[in-house]
């Protein structure tokens, strides 16, 4: 038994990316969608990334079974406020955001009489937006689901099977676990690029059009994930302060080493961190996570550029 | 008026991709090359990096007019002792070396009676090796090109002739700017890189398998860097030590000022900083220095997997 009416509130890179997905592997669901932007609106009616786009989140949810909140972590709650009076009591409420225990807290508070089971597919693009979304988004990537204590196990195993059905492989997790996680293989990441980009921008001595002229040197790597949308990074890092901040803390102290190394010229210490490192990329290759390719595979397309980077 | 016999000390990714290189586009130069490791060489001849495979350095240098040194930076002096004897006068010596100020001084110093130019081809990718050079590596790459204040410009003009051969655009700069420029857009982000690969992997409350396995929401884009080869990268970092160091400094008072933002829940900080980081990714992809697909286009290729990052 799988979901006849699904409704997604948000359109943008994930929402969208699970109309597209849902039309392709489950071509019998309905989707109702919405975005509280109306130019998102219109283009999200234009490429189709839903059966039907409402003006309200009330109409879009009034049928679903499944209604899945795909907004900004910060605008969770507001946006399950929007949708309280019309939701069908037995609907199953879920969203992707990428940080756990602040999301359930607040679809919980706003659909007290609700099942809410939280969901978080580690997949995207540093893209956002309508235009951003495509069917096989979660094809090999992995969607934590993050159920409370007790739940319902029927809507779980709905919920499982209905990432399983857009190609993702689904792992149960506490949401306390999931926020530790993705605070070390997400958020993390993420800040230390938003830094090194805008530490690069400020330099009086290098110049913004030299630090672009030079990126391949490795900095491009980190404009890629640093051009991501700043409305949900700003509310990932707030809605999992303590988890990120218990992060950055480890990565300031092994930066902190690293430094007094270079500083006093300790080059084995240097070595053996560097050498070390090596391996966990032949993991990630080996596990499918990644382009085993030299530079992921960049300048392999037609009309390539040659593409590298380092040293 | 070109180079007639060039010889290769180190058959690396460097190395190996300018044998390959001169091959495709110099078809006239006869190319010689030499590596320490007898495997490498083994290899090298295997592959035709160059044309003639040396036993000793010396041999490697004995008719060349360009030597160019492709070792790790804290070598290259041992490498330029090696080849003193067996190079003829008239030779210009370069080398292709992330650091610029040190390595002058160490090749000056080795060979004090002939010309020395050096130079840096900003381009590579994470693997190295004799099996990681390929011909195109420097097409439209940058080459930046560091003569000393007193230059024979007739060398320097056939130089900058050559890797604009090889495909590269060449600039000239001074070493002192280059070691500031190429801190910020090459070796603190490999640092970084390193630093947070090795952060991850030392977690006791997340498995080293969740690291991987989770990768996808941005860490997988740091261990790509954080592959390259170890040796050379600690030889990076102890010589341009003053200007990593500088560096460094200011990407940790920018990571302070974010933490600071996230503690204390200022999400308009964020918001701007975040914000602002968008533009300069554009930027680098106006400028051809990087792939505009989502996720440099990683699972474009046949068979793809879908591979993205974030959030």
């Amino acid at each position: 038994m799988t979901f006849a009416s699904i409704a997604i509130i948000g359109l943008g890179l994930q929402g969208g990316s699970i109309g597209l997905a849902i039309r392709e592997y489950l071509p019998h669901a309905r989707t109702t969608g919405y975005d509280l932007s109306a130019e998102h609106r219109a283009r999200a009616g234009q490429r189709q990334l839903v059966d039907t786009v409402c003006d309200t989140a009330a109409d879009a949810v009034r049928d679903a079974d499944l209604v899945i909140f795909c907004v900004p972590p910060g605008v969770m709650g507001f946006a399950a406020e929007q949708v309280r009076d019309a939701l069908p009591a037995n609907a199953l409420v879920s969203d992707v955001g990428s940080s756990k225990q602040a999301i359930a807290e607040a679809l919980t508070a706003a659909l007290p009489d609700h099942t809410v089971i939280p969901a978080h597919p580690v997949a995207g693009t540093e893209n956002s937006g309508p235009d951003a979304g495509f069917a096989h988004l979660f094809r090999n990537r992995w969607c934590i689901v993050t159920p409370p204590d007790k739940v319902d196990m029927v809507k779980l195993s709905q919920l499982v099977a209905f990432w399983e059905a857009l190609g993702a492989n689904v792992e149960i997790m506490t949401p306390e676990h999931h926020d530790l996680v993705l605070a070390v293989t997400s958020h993390l990441p993420h800040l230390i690029a938003y830094t090194i980009v805008g530490t690069a921008s400020d330099l009086e001595d290098v110049t913004q059009g030299e630090v672009i002229k030079y990126s391949a040197g490795g900095f491009r790597d980190f404009t890629r994930i640093a051009a991501s949308d700043p409305t949900m990074w700003r509310d990932v890092f707030l809605s999992n302060k303590a988890a990120v901040l218990t992060m950055l803390q480890r990565f300031t102290e092994d930066l902190t080493a690293l430094q007094r190394a270079i500083r006093v010229g300790d080059g084995e210490q240097l070595f053996e961190h560097f050498a070390r490192t090596r391996a966990i990329r032949r993991s990630i290759i080996e596990e499918g996570q990644d382009d085993a390719r030299p530079d992921f595979g960049r300048g392999d397309h037609d009309g390539a550029k040659a593409t590298q980077t380092s040293p």
